[in-house]
């Protein structure tokens, strides 16, 4: 096979198995090529997923040495797409009575997701995550998106129990508005002692997150991240968490004069 | 630039945005390098992506010309992946009380998940698709995997209203056990007259697909494809869909024999 064949199928390869270990001679005999060939093809394309902005191949010298690919978002490449969803929800007639904002459309789109999930995959890739969890319902997408770049398993929090998975740990938690409300999840679902990421879609005062990591205690996981896409900035004095990264901070939702401010959230600072 | 990392670049380019069609200029200016270098180097990836089995470049003559990658999964291919989750799911382990089957684990791993959307995917390509729906919890991932490779929205029907999404069209229908649930879609949520695809993880009777085909109807749109991951065999006399496409089918759960088995669905037929 040809250079230029190998390439493709390479970056396919690396592309579609994130922060999967492979080892030089199965790219040898997948290919037919020498290891030294093999090798010069993983230094071009390692130079051109840094030129590209999505990532680099690590490189593991020894016996048992080979390659992987990480998914890695520079810096400057985040802040643009915070500051692309910034202006797409700034957009007056997403304002929704009670000053929820419509967001179905941006979480709807496959290709935003994935970009939200690079985002969070790139600040969180050094924290060795076992397991992404989010509860139910919108932050499942995201959910995935994340786990995908970080290449491990999402676990699904639900607010009812559902006979279809087994014996459940469920707790009781105090809503935003007061309200008791339930969160479960199936005994099987989660190993003792995980290192997991959190990750929903909006906080308001925490109270949902909070609710996840005393479930989470049950299962003696460590909470290593927690991720939100949106955070309400009006409601940060009653904030009950602080240890959370935010891609977007929506503040000043004026119902009546129909403006709204949607800003960088805590990624960048 | 030199072929060998365009082709990294191209690569990347078309893998991450399927069915997006891109003019032949806007590669050579990117690249900078002549129109018939890049047609070569399309030449090389159409070749490739085909050898892999994870699709083909369309080419587009005339004026408006240009390239757009279809993902698509060769049969066999997708065979083989519906033959591998039998395996996975014929494990004694997964029955539940109740005869119900845990699943969470597969449909909690975003790479199993991505393939099955594949599958998905390549069987619907060709139905000018617009959007995918699913209703809330299990099937959000999947349709999220199949929505990526048609590069279509999704849209989550819900069965509790949600103040965060404005105003809904609801209606009632009668589920597998008789009880009577609610379904709920957003108004501004789904274009009238669309092409949907629905997606859902589990079917039995099929009470809660003609439920979302009802709730379709109040949004005058057009049904072309249902596809589920696993239907339950047994419940094939009472059954009340019957235009699916179904990858696995789970018959004879014996829950005191500890005994189950998963064939292949209508897939393949």
């Amino acid at each position: 096979m040809k250079r230029s064949q190998r390439l493709v199928a390479l970056t396919n390869h690396f592309l579609e198995s994130p922060f999967e270990h492979v080892q030089l001679p199965y790219f040898s005999s997948k290919f037919k090529a020498s290891k030294s060939s093999i090798s010069e093809d993983l230094d071009i394309i390692d130079d051109m997923f840094r030129n590209e902005g999505i990532g680099y191949l690590k490189r593991i010298a020894g016996a048992s040495g080979g390659v992987k690919y990480i998914p890695d978002y520079p810096k400057e490449k985040s802040i643009e797409i915070i500051d692309e969803l910034c202006r797409l929800l700034e957009d007056p007639v997403r304002i929704l009575p009670g000053g929820y904002l419509y967001m179905s459309d941006i979480l709807g789109d496959p290709k935003t997701v994935r970009k939200i999930g690079r985002v969070f995959a790139s600040a969180f890739a050094h924290l060795d995550i076992d397991v992404v969890i989010t509860v139910a319902t919108k932050g499942i997408p995201l959910a995935y998106a994340v786990a995908t770049f970080l290449d491990v398993p999402v676990v699904i929090v639900r607010r009812d129990t559902k006979v279809t998975e087994g014996s459940s740990v469920s707790i009781n938690y105090v809503s935003g508005n007061s309200r008791i409300q339930t969160m479960v999840l199936p005994k099987r679902s989660l190993k003792e002692g995980s290192n997991v990421c959190i990750i929903d879609d909006f906080m308001k005062a925490g109270g949902t997150i909070t609710g996840m990591k005393s479930l989470l205690e049950e299962f003696h996981a460590n909470v290593k991240a927690i991720g939100v896409l949106a955070e309400a900035d009006d409601e940060e004095d009653e904030r009950v968490v602080d240890d959370y990264t935010s891609l977007l901070k929506i503040t000043n939702v004026d119902t009546r004069g129909k403006q709204i401010e949607v800003k960088r959230g805590n990624f960048n600072s």
